[in-house]
C-alpha cells in the first residue's frame, strides 16, 4: 500500500516536470468535493463522487496553491517512505518552513489536503496525514496484530485488559485482527460501554465491544470496516432511541457524511445494522417512566432526516420508525434500561435482541 | 476500602434508624459545598472544604429529599457489596423505580449524590458510582495490575500495545502498579501523544506516556495522582502554550476545579510540574512564525487567573509567566515545534527541556 502511494505521487510528479520541461503549462485535474458531485451509492452503501472534476492549472492567480499543492504531495511522500506521520496541524506548522508557499491559516493546509487526498483517491492517514482526535476503545474477542517501532509483530489480545480497553492508535491501517466473535457490537456511550465490560459481556456473548463514545471518530469507523470486511462479521449498533443517535451516530457509522464524499469509501460501515433503542423499544421493554420529551431540536432533527436525508428516504423502515417517535413524542436513552435494574441490558435486553437480528434496521 | 464504605453507610442509617426507633427527629449533617466553604490549602496542594455543614433534617419540607438521600445511600451500598457499578445517569434511572421517592431531573440525583460522596468524604467512584466520560490513555514504561471479571489477576504491560494504548477505565480505584519509569509525561493533544508513541519516546526517555485529550477527566487526574503517590514518580504536563492550556488544563490537573472542593482531595496531581509550552520557549526554540496572535477570550481568561485564581496569587513564577504571555500578545502549541520538523520535539526540544527539571513551574 505504502509503496503504491508513493509511486503515484512520483507518477503525478513526474508528469508535470515533464510538461514543465516540455514549455506546457502543467495542470492538476482534481476531483470536485462538493455535494453536488455525490449520489447515493445503494449498492455500495454510501455516499460517493460522481465524475466531475475541477482543473488547477499553473498560472498567476494559482500559483501559490500549486505550488502549496505539489509540497503537500512531497511532504505526504517523505511521511510515506520514512513510515512517519503527521496531524493536520503539524503539517500546518512544517509549512512555515515552506517560504513563501507556506499557509497562514490551517483552514488553508486543510482544504489543500482534502484536494491531495482526493486527487489520489486514498484517504489521508494512507498519505501519512492523521486527524487530531482520538477514539474508539475496544474489549472483548479479538487479537489485533500491531508492529513495535522497531518493526517486530505485536498482538493484542482484548480479552485481556480487565476492567480497562485497547485504545485504538489514530491511524489503524496497518493493523491486522485475528477473531472468531459472532458479531461486534458499536456502542454509543462510554458508561454502557463499562457496563458490558466489567461483566464480561463479551464472555457471554462471544462478541467485540467498541465503545464510540458519541459520533465515531474516523479511526473507529475505519477499524470496524476493516475488521468486519476482513473476518465477514456483522455489525451491531447499539445507541440512543434519539434523532441524535439515528441520524447523527448511527448515520455516520453506516454511510459516512455528506460533507466528505471522496473519504465515504473508507469511512463508512455499511454492513453496519441498527440494534436498538428503537421507539418500539420503550413499548416492548416498558420503558415510558425512563423516557423525554422531545426537545425542538430533536423534532426538527427528525422531520430534516425524513424530508432531505437519502439515506432515511431509501429505508422505509427507517421512515416509520422516526414517524413512530414523532408521534410518541418521547425519546430514550440507552442507559433508561437501568428503570429495570441496573444490569437488565445484559440479562434481558441484548439477549432477546440478538435472538433475532433479522429484525434489526438497516 | 470497600468495606469501609459499607460499614460507614451501615453507621449512618443505624444511627438514622435508631433516631427514629426513639421517637427523634433524624437528621444528616452534610459538608456545604460551595466556594464560601473553601480555601487554598498550600501545603496540601490543593483547594479543600472549611469545617461548614448544612443540615438535613426529616421534616414535611425535607422528606422527599431526605429520603432520596436514603435511597442513594442504600444503592451505593448495593453496588460496592456486589462489586458492581453505576454511572449517574443510570442511578438516576434506577431511581424510577421507588414511586414517589423518584427523581424527575438528573440534576437532582446528581445533587444528591454529591452530597453523599461529600457526606463520607470519599469520591463517587468508591461509592460505586461512575462518571459517564472516558478518558486517558497509557503508553510506555508501566504495568497495570487490574482484574478479570472472575477475579484473576490480569497484568497489563504499557510498553506492548504498538501504536496503540491503554485505555484506562473509567473507575480505577482497584488498579495497582509497578513501574520503574523515571516520570510521567502527561500530554495534552491526542496527536503529540500518538507522534511519541509512534517513535517509542517512553524508551528514549524511560517514561509513561499519558494523553489527557484536552482538560483531563476525573478518571485520568485520578490515575496519574495514585500512580505518582504510590510510585513516587515526578508529573511532567506538556500542554499548550496558551491561557486555556494554563489555567484550565494544567490548573485542573494540579489542583483540582473550585466547585467540586470535596473531591479536589482525590482528583487533583499536586506533584505536577510543567514542563510546556512557556512563553519564554517561543523566544528560545525561535517559534514566533508558528505562534497565534491572543484573542479576546484568551486575554479575559489570562487577567482573570491573575486577579481571582488563588492558585496563580500564590505562584509568583506563574504570574510573571502569564504578564510575559500578555506582553508578547501570542500564544503557541505543543504542535508548534514542527515548524523545525515532525520529530524536532523528540530530538531536541523535550531533551533540552527535561535536562533542566528544576525549571519547570510549579
Amino acid at each position: 500500500m505504502a509503496e503504491k502511494v508513493v509511486t503515484r505521487i512520483k507518477g503525478t510528479a513526474k508528469e508535470i516536470h515533464g510538461e514543465i520541461l516540455a514549455g506546457k503549462k502543467p495542470e492538476l485535474k482534481l476531483p470536485l468535493r462538493s455535494l453536488a458531485n455525490v449520489r447515493y451509492a445503494v449498492q455500495k452503501g454510501y455516499f460517493e463522487l460522481r465524475g466531475k472534476r475541477k482543473l488547477r492549472a499553473l498560472t498567476v492567480g494559482t500559483v501559490k496553491t500549486f505550488a502549496q499543492t505539489l509540497r503537500m504531495m512531497a511532504l505526504s511522500k517523505e511521511l510515506v517512505e520514512q513510515d512517519d506521520i503527521a496531524t493536520k496541524r503539524e503539517a500546518y506548522y512544517v509549512s512555515k518552513n515552506w517560504g513563501d508557499a507556506r499557509f497562514d491559516e490551517q483552514d488553508e493546509s486543510d482544504t489543500v489536503m482534502d484536494d491531495v487526498e482526493a486527487l489520489f483517491g486514498v484517504n489521508r492517514e494512507q498519505l501519512g496525514f492523521i486527524p487530531e482526535e482520538k477514539g474508539g476503545e475496544v474489549a472483548g474477542r479479538l487479537v489485533v496484530i500491531d508492529r513495535n517501532p522497531d518493526g517486530s509483530e505485536l498482538r493484542l489480545d482484548c480479552t485481556q485488559f480487565g476492567s480497562g480497553a485497547y485504545s485504538m492508535p489514530i491511524s489503524v491501517e496497518h493493523l491486522k485482527f485475528e477473531t472468531k466473535a459472532a458479531f461486534i457490537l458499536a456502542i454509543e456511550t462510554a458508561g454502557m460501554f463499562q457496563r458490558l465490560v466489567k461483566h464480561g459481556y463479551w464472555q457471554t456473548a462471544n462478541c467485540i465491544l467498541i465503545s464510540m463514545g458519541g459520533v465515531p471518530t474516523r479511526a473507529c469507523r475505519r477499524f470496524i470496516r476493516r475488521l468486519a470486511d476482513e473476518k465477514k462479521i456483522p455489525v451491531y449498533a447499539f445507541v440512543d432511541g434519539d434523532p441524535y443517535g439515528y441520524s447523527n451516530i448511527y448515520r455516520t457509522l453506516k454511510v459516512g457524511s455528506g460533507n466528505a464524499a471522496h473519504l465515504n469509501e473508507f469511512f463508512c460501515v455499511p454492513q453496519a445494522r441498527f440494534l436498538g433503542v428503537m421507539p418500539q423499544d420503550i413499548i416492548e421493554y416498558k420503558l415510558e417512566e425512563a423516557t423525554h420529551p422531545l426537545k425542538d431540536v430533536d423534532i426538527k432533527r427528525a422531520k430534516d432526516a425524513l424530508k432531505n436525508d437519502p439515506f432515511y428516504q431509501h429505508h422505509k423502515p427507517w421512515q416509520k420508525a422516526i414517524e413512530q417517535m414523532l408521534q410518541m413524542g418521547v425519546r430514550a436513552e440507552q442507559q433508561a434500561l437501568a428503570k429495570h435494574g441496573l444490569n437488565y441490558v445484559i440479562d434481558e435486553y441484548l439477549p432477546r435482541k440478538l435472538a433475532h437480528p433479522e429484525r434489526f434496521l438497516p
